[in-house]
């Protein structure tokens, strides 16, 4: 890590943000899932982490809600309560968990969080036309927001926020499939995917907290701007951890994105980087059908060697401070203001 | 056909109101659709029916534009100018258009109107995405009702309308997914099912369209309850030309829906009124692999001898009576009665 200072304990350990909404955010949620015999209902239960196969309830198994989290801080940073916001918060989440099932029956991923997938359960049919409901219900979610007592003008932008935002995030998922395979992905290529895959979500959640709190358009723009340095981090974070994360902690083997010739902010660095014999080989790796443990190793070698993780880590480190700097110019509370640090630091070294 | 009356060569030529918006249509579809270097637009544009698969322009292979044509002839009902639900309408057809990218990923079909389908082209991974950002488009379209100086508060009522429409057509696509297979299936199964799957969107495309044109509820209700029988007219018909309809003008042979073992309306009625052996029968066949012509024709005699085909020949009749009634209640230029009229009448009786 480049800036070890940033890098400790606590700042690995979830920021107090995740936990102090985490019971509204649970409520809400379920809330917008409403109960109904159809089975498709179950399916989204079960996707959610709420029920298993049968329906039964279990011990929840929800990830962090990052993207309604940020959304409530957002918010609650303009000086507006953070229930305001919470419609949009259960959109976002609903969407990213639409994005997921999608992606499971693209990629075949047969197993998220220890649990089998939808598509395996209930066969690609099915598992498709439920990703389609859940991102309904996504939208039906942002219609409460007048509930709320927000305003029809601002109801009908943070709809037409989130329609933009998502359509952002599926050009994306299309230009990765585009990408798959290739091995002539240049770094600006691929800074624009995840800018759109990922980051169009969390600077979406981010935009839409702001656009619900206040009208000042400085803010939500300080908030966009922020928002694009934090997508950002995220995802380069993720690759980072793909490629050298800690078994344990991600449940993937060292090299996992290599074995799936997965086209990674530092392999992608390195491809273009890695002058000679070395780029080729690493092309060559990626070209053939299967990688073997020899193949992931010479491939870390050169990779290392060429500086890509530390060339990562620093982005990822610069994005961060971005992001802070970003919310600088405009006046907030100081506890939001620490908030937003927490998530920020915490997105640059999270184990998982 | 059980009123002769109404079946007419005039009758089952297309009405003149899909004539008269048809070039508005087009243009709007493809101002809604914007350029973009992305792949994925192009897929778009192929889907549409406006390019081949190499991106060139080709003479557009369109529809009828049924949705599109429904909303327009609504607001245009109310004495509003049809250009002022333009958005809802462009909205209404990409939404129709995303459906079918996705039930062709789910049902495998390979080709329509002539040409393969998406998924054969581009696989399904780019398939499924393209079809989610058709979705995402449609979206965008109804944004753009507040350009035509449609109020907030209008506008953001077609958006909830639009979504609540969708996620009913979405449950309708599980519960025919649902019922594939199976020889249980009761009338009244059915009939909920594709008063959702197909129902939903025939409904919305009236009540958006009406929505737009006025804010008197009495009308916006008359439509509602005039697209409901719509829709029914619609699939009814559907599935007796999927069954009886000419190969000439349906483009496949008689019995289809049977070989494929689809639960359409006759067969689902005639499985619950056929008593003893014959519906034992019938049963045995759709549990079958495979069908042959043999069964299609032992089937065949089994539905006309419960009398199947009269049965939904009748029951399309009343519900065609039912959506020109639905209006009658309410004041309206004689021009757009007649439209209705021409419009219900068509549905009726179309040959494909």
């Amino acid at each position: 890590m480049s800036n070890p200072a940033l890098d400790t304990e606590a700042s690995r350990a979830l920021p107090e943000i995740f936990h102090r909404h985490k019971p509204e955010i649970g409520a809400a949620l379920r809330k917008g899932l409403a109960e109904s015999p159809l089975q498709l209902y179950q399916m989204l239960r079960y996707s959610m982490g709420w029920s298993d196969v049968s329906g039964n309830p279990i011990a929840a198994t929800e990830g962090k809600a990052l993207r309604p989290t940020l959304c409530l801080l957002a918010c609650e940073a303009t000086g507006t309560p953070a229930e305001m916001a919470m419609p949009a918060a259960v959109s976002l989440e609903f969407i990213h968990h639409f994005s997921l099932i999608h992606d499971e029956i693209q990629d075949l991923d047969d197993v998220r969080h220890h649990r089998p997938t939808l598509w395996v359960v209930w066969g690609k049919a099915k598992a498709l036309v439920a990703g389609n409901a859940l991102r309904t219900i996504a939208d039906q979610s942002l219609h409460r927001l007048l509930e709320g007592g927000l305003s029809v003008t601002a109801a009908l932008k943070a709809n037409a926020l989130l329609t933009a935002g998502y359509l952002e995030m599926i050009e994306g998922q299309y230009m990765d499939l585009h990408f798959e395979g290739r091995t002539d992905i240049t770094l600006p290529d691929y800074m624009g995917m995840i800018a759109r895959k990922t980051g169009a979500l969390i600077r979406c959640s981010l935009v839409i907290g702001a656009t619900v709190g206040t009208r000042d358009p400085a803010i939500v723009e300080a908030f966009r701007k922020c928002g694009e340095s934090l997508g950002l981090v995220f995802q380069v974070r993720d690759d980072l951890l793909g490629v050298w994360g800690d078994e344990a902690s991600t449940g993937k083997p060292v090299g996992a994105d290599l074995r799936r010739k997965k086209n990674t902010f530092p392999v992608v660095y390195a491809m273009s980087e890695a002058k000679g014999k070395d780029g080729d080989t690493l092309r060559r790796i990626y070209g053939q059908e299967t990688v073997d443990d020899k193949d992931v190793a010479t491939a870390l070698e050169i990779m290392e060697g060429v500086g890509a993780r530390t060339y990562a880590e620093d982005l990822a480190s610069k994005h961060c401070e971005r992001a802070i700097d970003a919310l600088s110019a405009v006046e907030m509370d100081p506890q939001a203001m620490k908030d937003i640090k927490e998530v920020a630091n915490f997105l640059l070294v999270r184990e998982h």
